[in-house]
């Protein structure tokens, strides 16, 4: 089983553009990439994308009252909402997580906004943290 | 400015044995680091810390109760404790977040357990996350 990487750090901020400007100061990207996630009415700012052999920094906003990440904010406030690791067989890893009793969110993957397999752990087996596992389907 | 990478993410965890086992699963590494940082009374394991190019998962647990990491567990619970960049120049860096007017734990940098130069900024100026910065004195 391969080693696997950080794919980004999720972190919910109520003001995007407040936010723009202190994490371009720290990561050194001031021209992050900025997008919407319709489905998930979320606008996101990913910083050092461009090649950046680490894992990004991903801040979401919603656009809607009605948004996850709205929800998020109301109750839980600003801050870390998952981190996102690659994996080389989602549906390998997904099998070793039930077998291993782990509670997940996503028992099959599904697509993901940038069209990878995605799948959710949830976190109450991982010490409070939502963990995110992406598939790349083309590199 | 060079852009920066994710040196690694602290999760505090009550419990490193149970914890250690799910991340082994999700990292594929069986053989986590693990050592003592006795200053800070935390036992700590990585994830992925042989020659892993990408950001590493560390997990943190107190070895007593007056362990900053047993403060936090017992004010907030498990989960995100910070996230650790790496930057260039962190004289620098920490000038640049002074400018700016970003809220700093340490306006100089200091050793931190492996020798390297560390500061932090607090939760305050970036959306409610404990955002490490650190410059390896050597490669």
């Amino acid at each position: 089983m391969d080693k696997q990487n950080i794919s980004h750090i999720g972190i919910a901020v109520a003001d995007l553009e407040k936010a723009i400007k202190i994490y371009s100061l720290i990561t050194g990207d001031n021209k992050p990439e900025i997008f919407e996630v319709y489905d998930q009415k979320v606008k996101v700012a990913i910083f050092s994308s461009d090649g950046f052999p680490g894992g990004k920094i991903e801040l979401l906003t919603p656009t809607s009252d009605d948004s996850p990440i709205a929800k998020f904010l109301s109750k839980k406030g600003e801050g870390l909402h998952h981190i996102c690791i690659y994996v080389d067989d989602i549906n390998q890893k997904l099998e070793e997580l039930i077998n291993f009793g782990a509670e997940l969110i996503d028992k099959k993957p599904r697509k993901g906004a940038e069209g990878h397999l995605i799948a959710f752990i949830h976190p109450n087996s991982t010490g409070n943290v939502l963990i995110e596992l992406e598939q790349r389907t083309t590199e």
